[in-house]
Formats: C-alpha cells, structure tokens, sequence
C-alpha cells in the first residue's frame, strides 16, 4: 500500500515539505566573453520543497533527487527555473520551491599591478514556482571597512577589518542581472575591496584607499540601499553588513529592507 | 567631535542598527517547586539592535555593551524586557531589538528505571520595545522519527533517526508560557522522546514505542500545528521538523505556519 | 625596504606559516572508464604552508596564492604534488605543506531498483615535500548502524540511524589508491550504506539489510581497521565512527589508530 | 544476555570508545579575591572515551552519563580529574579521557576610562587517566593584529585585523595555571588587545597602540613562543595564530611546537 497516498483527517496544509541538506555539483553561466567555455563549475547545497493540501498524506520524497538526478552532470544555472516547474509537476502540487547556495567566484586584478586571482563568495538562489513564481538572489560580498571615529580621534593609524555585506534582491519580471554586476556595485560600498594577490604597491594602495575612505557600518548599508535603490531591476531587497571588529570581540551591523512596489504611489 | 551625532543627507533610514555575536553568561527562571535556586545558569549568543533616522548619521555602539555589562553576573530572563527598553531609551530610538539563543537543560527521566538526566537544546528569545512590542520564543526540540512507510513495507525493523523539531511561537500579552510546557508539547509529536541516560529496560521501551509510532515529518509538523493551534496563549507560530534520515545522506523537512488572528473573522 | 626579508633575533623558527581558508574551484580525476571527460568538478578549501627558518624574519604571503593563480582554471588532483614542490621552491623553504577539503561525488546505483544518484562526502588531501614527503587521505563516509542491543531486547524495531565513518590513511610510495576504491572498502563496515535515491523496493532492501546486519559503534570501528590492515596499500591510518544516536541527543564514537611500520619487527 | 560483555574474535583493541557531543552545565573556580562566590557558570560540550582491550566486545555507553548526572547540577573544575578517574573505574578500563570545550568570560577593564566589560573566548581541557595522567589547556585568545609591511609602505594607515591566537599547553606534575594567567601572558604577544566596551578615549588608545606595535603574523607565533617558552610551569605547547587579514578573504597564520622535555640534553 502507498501510504504516502491515503488521506489525511487533521486538516492542516503543509506549506513547505521536501528534502535539505542534499550536496551537488552545478555549473553556472557566466558573463565570459568570445568563445571557450563560459561555465563556472562549483557544488550547491540544496534545499527541495512543494506545498502539501491537508487531505493528503504525504508528499513522495524519492521524486525530488530523480529529478536532481536526471540533470547529473549537467545541473546548471540555466535550468534551474524549469527543475523547478518540473517539481511541481512530477510531485502534483500547487507550489514548489528550489533553494541553491554555492560558493562562487570572479578573476579580480590587483588595483596597481592588475595580477589577477580568483576572489571566493556565497551565493544564494531563491525560486518558487505556482501561486508565486519567483526568484530571489543573495550574494555575501566580503570588503574592508575603516572606522572613520577611529581615524578622527586618532593621532596616526584607524582600526579597519574584514565585513561581510549581504545583499538579497527580487528581481523584475523579464529583466536579467549577472552575478558579476550585482557584486560590482556592492563591492563600492565598502571602505575599499579586497583581493586575491595583492604585491607591494597593491597593498599600499589598498591600505590608503581605505584611509582615505572611512565608512561606519551605517555608512556603508546605507550606500547599498542607495545603489540599489537606482536600479530599476531590482523590486525589493534586503541588505545588511556585518564588521568584524579588529577592536571587539563581537560585530558591528546594520540592516536596510525596501519593496519599491509599496513606494510607488 | 562627535561624528556619529553628524546629519546624514543620503535620505536613508536604517531598520536595524547594532552589535551581533557578542556572548555573555545568564541565569533564566526555571518552574522548580519548592524552595531553592530555581536558576538555570547558561551562555547567551546576543544581537542587540536599535533603528535608527535617516537624518542620523550613527549610533553609539558602545552603548549596547554598557547596558549588558550594567547586569554583569546578574543578567536574567526576568529582566529581558527591560533591557530592551532600557536600550531604547540610552540609545534614543523608535525601536530597539535584542535576540539572544542559549542551550537550555531539563531534568528527564528514563521512561522505565526512573534514571534521570540532563537534555539539551537551543533556546531563542526575540524581543522588540518601540512601535511594536514583541516577544517571540524559539525551541529546537530533538527526538526520534520513524518511517512508516518502511515498517509497512519491510518484513522487519524500519529506519528511524533523531529529528529536531523547531517551534517559533509569538506569546498573547500578559500571559506566561514556560520553555518547559511548551517542550513538552513538542516532544510528544515524534515516535518517541530521546534521553541522556537509558538503561536496558529503557532502551526497550523507546525501540519499541518508536516502532508502534510510525510517523512521516508530514505527521509530525502536522500533529505540532495540532498541538500549537489548540494552545490559545500562542497566536502566532512557525514549526518545522528536520529528520536526519538514517538511509540518506541528505534530510526530509516540513514545515507550517499559521497567524491565528488572521483566521478569526 | 622588504621587512619579511630582515633577519630575526629571537632565535625561533616556525614549524609552518602561511594562508589558510582559501576556497579554489579544483578537478579531480575519477576512475572513469572508456573515453571522454574523466574529471570531477568540485570546491577545495585550501591551507597552504612553509617553515621558516629562525633566522628570516617572515615568509611571503603573497607567493602561495600566486602559486595556485597559475593554476587557474586548472587547479587539478594530478597537479597537487607539484603544486606542493612548487610552494618549497618559490618560497625557498626546508619543508612546505598543502591541504585540501572538497566535496567528492560517486554515482551509486540503489540495490534494487538501480536507479542512479549522486552521494556526497567530504575528502581531505594532506601533502608535505621536503624533510619528509607525504600524502595522506581522509574521507568522510555517511552510512548507517544498527544497535545489536536494541534489536536483542526489544519485540519488534531497533534503534538506528546515520553514522559517518572517518577513514585517514598513510599509503606507501609508489601505490595509488581512487578514494572511490578507500570509499567502497570502508562503507561495508556500517550496518546498511547510504543512497540517494531509494525507490519502494530499495527501502525494503535497506531497511531489512540493517535489521539483519547489527553493529556497535565498535563493530564497526573493528571492521574498518580489519579491511585497512589487509590492504598493503595502506601503512598507517587513523579511523573511526560518529553514530548521530536516534535515541539521545548525543553521539557515539569509537576510533583506532595502527601504523602497521612499527608492528614488522 | 548482555551483548557488550560477549567477547570478540577481530584481535582488534580500541584507543578510544565513547560518547561525543554532551552538553552539560558546568562551574569553573576563578581566581576571584576576598569573600563570595568565586566560581564562573558556563555551558561544556564534552567527550568521554575509555579504551577497550581486543577481547572485550562492547564497553557501556550509559555510564558515561550516569557518571556526569551524578554531579548534576555540581559539575565543577575542582572535580574533573576526579571524574576521569570515576570513568576509568565504572568502566573498568586500562584508560580514561575526559575532553571538555566551553566558553570562559574575564572582567576586563577599558585601557583609558576603566569601564569594566566581560570579554569571551573558548577554553578545552583534555584530561588523561591510566597508562598516562595527563593534562592539556587550550585557550583560544582574540586580539587585534598590524601589519607591519602595509606600515612601512603606506603613506597613511596600515591594515589590521582580528585575530585570534591559540595556544595548548601541557602543564608540569603538580604546579597550577589559571586561565587568567595564560590568557594574561598570550594577549600581550599581540598588536594590541581587544575589549568588551571601547569610550572615545580608548578607542584612541587601542588605534594608536596597535599603529605603535605593528606585528607579522609570524612576529605574534614567536612572541607567543618566547613567553610561553620562559614559564617552567609548562612542558610542552603548540601555539599558533589565525589572523584574518582585512585585506583578503582568507587568513594569514603561522605554528610553532615545542617540547621542552625533548630539548633538555
């Protein structure tokens, strides 16, 4: 007997129920120009949902990794919003949600040198398909910040330190936004970037850049609300930074969230 | 000069503003009858945040730490809340914000032989004064599911593991519901309970309780919506189940939520 | 003035300096057959190290990434131990060290069914060139167990659950061993093996297979430390068992070390 | 029949079999002055392991936690050795080892305007009893680190960062160290310490102390060295310090082991 497939007396709809935590390998298009292979390869964590009605048991598990499975080597950033509708089909359910995140990376040049090296960060993916279609994306862009109370009140020198600002976009029907360009504007909202490889004049100017260019944590969300905020692509997002102090033992942070479509009138 | 009391012309308001990460020890009233300490001593992970106007360019972040080091060894569940409008109030905010996650313990006994033993598990309060006053509790509650589907269909033994269920509950004002209560709600959701100390009668006893209670993570966040609806001090709450299940390498998830004051017209 | 480049007084060398936490996309060659692409894409975190002798006053960050830099796109298994001598030589060090973690993919075929998915795990390369050259490998095998106790004393059921197997061996010059050949050998120890997709028929198989296969965590830390003693392959390893306990909330372990050099007189 | 006492045919001892991942309650003794309590309440996740002679089939897994429930609500420092020495009997085996991980807090006073705040870091002991009686403190020491080479280069500025400093020692038969003392002597060897609550005026201190002392990973590893190589009271150490550089997304580190038994001809 298929006990997955008898009814159910409680009432209660599930919104989400599916697999987590399942590891695999996925290639990602990105902006590369000419010819030759423009597919990053790197490995997903994913989560797997459908919506469940209250009369039914229960959803059928195995059907989520068959569909994952079927793509094998071949997983990519180009179909991951019709897995999605292919969940929701294979599983007979009004809604189904396609949660990635993968460590992503881009060839950066030192400022003065321009010796390039790979620069890691996270990347998320957020897709639902059915009564909402959807696609939410979220980068973890690692920078510096230098306090500039520090560097007001001190004779010589600023505490400065790694931060971590997290940027979650909804994007426009019908528009598309690159990894590469989100990540761009955020970087800029920072005291300065960071780097791969950074030779001796790169490392001195890094080091004045962010002197020269003091940002409190306050500082630097607001920026990114700002670059957001100019750009039509993007409907609502979520932003915050996070500083590890060089100074505490804990963090600074900040957070902004704005939906433009609540705004409008 | 005071530059965090500087204007800001970026027009930018922030939601959150504040420290992360930063630990602390605390003591959180247990129901214990009688006379006696009826103190639990543990460990914090705090957020504290406060908004702040976009005509504002900083907040005073060493405020935060002044408010928790004023508490010193005497931080409390009892005083939570009003730290948290004491941090509105020193911080001159519309909101203030203050989260803190601890493991929590309770006194358990074997099911049989009595033994009794310390469980386990994470705690979250999250607390808000300002243009809403808020308290909402979170409890990972861990245990043992096991498969219907694969007792019905093997000729014996059926995999089980441990689960950890997750309750977010938003309490109704002026009323009291104990971490203890509400975990013991929870607990009696799965196939069976888990323990620190089983001795062989016990260990009998939980193999085959578990056994006569098959359930799917479909039954079990359905029987906590059950037990949570039927709860009138909750009116709000998200659960979800996280089965680490022993025949995959990946885990099955389902998970509610449901607004009881959106339902009562 | 190159500061790294003054000398030291303090008469202390370093055992290893370097950069640690770097994230490189990297290919890995399988034991694929026939023609075609043979190579896996997968992400290595990255710890790279020289000494130092006590008399130089730092070594030079900036080199190991320029290292791995030339490798770019083709960061590859076939190249590590040269990448290794590479990091001795450009940064003329006695002894230098790389150390690699990724996630590993196999195809696995469900035990009835035969339906193909992809399992994940974790792999570890430690390499060292110069005083002594060496290669070990870890691997990280999810299976599960079975508690003989249980099932002895209990009617009906028997508590189980996913374990994970950690296997770290020494191998002899000269001899190779696929982590996909380590990864058969080892996951035989536990009482059933993982998969990822388990169709009805394949849930019996498992499930009764586990019943009738019991295992304390000992059994199966003895059973892996039999399998590696038989291989000469292998001339010292560390192993052992996390089981993640269905019926508590924490886990039982078993480990064994044996260098078999020491046991020939 | 009780299986773990059966016996076993692999011809295969044990190191180590046991319980991981307990989270338990636990008292430290502080060096605190004068009257009143003097014990620190924090949260330990511990490990207990017995070894297991080829012949034995099982050891008994609920003792481990008979063991520590006898405390209950009294597990204190004072008590360790005791207790590993308690496991060693109950279990009957040649060895025993206790390994505890928790955070400690200090009371640690602003540079400039004295305000008092309470600074977190992680401490482990590894407690040994039978064939060897041993004892191993680790600390895990957060502190701020300045490069000297972004100095020395820059016009203005210099980065820096967090860092943390670890440092495992094995304590000589019969003399005492209290975590005080060992975090006092290890934060030293740092640019400049890190606090819990920084005013203006300490703000300025801390930046221009760290400007003041610029310090190469390298520098911190052998300062660390020096120090803990001037105390009889400690046998044998490794030390080692993650800096995570502000200027990269990964970190900067540097090792050194020394046994000062070994060195003694």
């Amino acid at each position: 007997p298929d006990i997955q497939s008898t009814g159910d007396v409680r009432k209660v709809a599930i919104n989400k129920v599916g697999v987590t935590n399942v590891r695999y390998p996925i290639s990602l298009r990105t902006p590369g120009e000419g010819e030759g292979n423009t597919f990053l390869h790197t490995v997903a964590t994913i989560n797997m949902f459908v919506s469940l009605p209250h009369h039914e048991k229960g959803t059928h598990m195995s059907r989520f990794l068959e569909v994952l499975n079927e793509y094998h080597e071949e997983l990519c950033s180009d179909t991951l919003v019709e897995i999605c509708a292919s969940m929701r089909e294979k599983l007979k359910s009004q809604d189904a949600f396609l949660d990635l995140t993968f460590p992503y990376f881009i060839d950066k040049k030192a400022p003065v040198t321009g010796q390039s090296g790979k620069l890691d960060f996270d990347v998320r993916f957020e897709i639902a398909a059915g009564t909402i279609d959807d696609f939410i994306m979220t980068l973890k862009v690692p920078a510096t910040s230098l306090c500039p109370c520090s560097k007001e009140i001190s004779e010589y020198g600023a505490h400065n330190q790694r931060c971590e600002m997290t940027v979650k976009v909804r994007i426009a029907d019908g528009v598309h936004l690159w990894i590469e360009e989100l990540f761009a504007m955020i970087e800029k909202c920072a005291s300065t970037q960071v780097f791969s490889v950074l030779k001796r004049p790169d490392e001195k100017w890094v080091t004045e850049r962010a002197y020269e260019n003091p940002k409190f944590v306050e500082d630097i969300v607001r920026d990114m609300a700002v670059t957001l905020n100019a750009d039509d692509r993007i409907e609502w997002y979520q932003c915050f930074s996070e500083n590890f102090e060089s100074i505490h033992n804990h963090n600074a942070y900040a957070f902004i969230e704005n939906d433009k479509r609540e705004k409008t009138d």
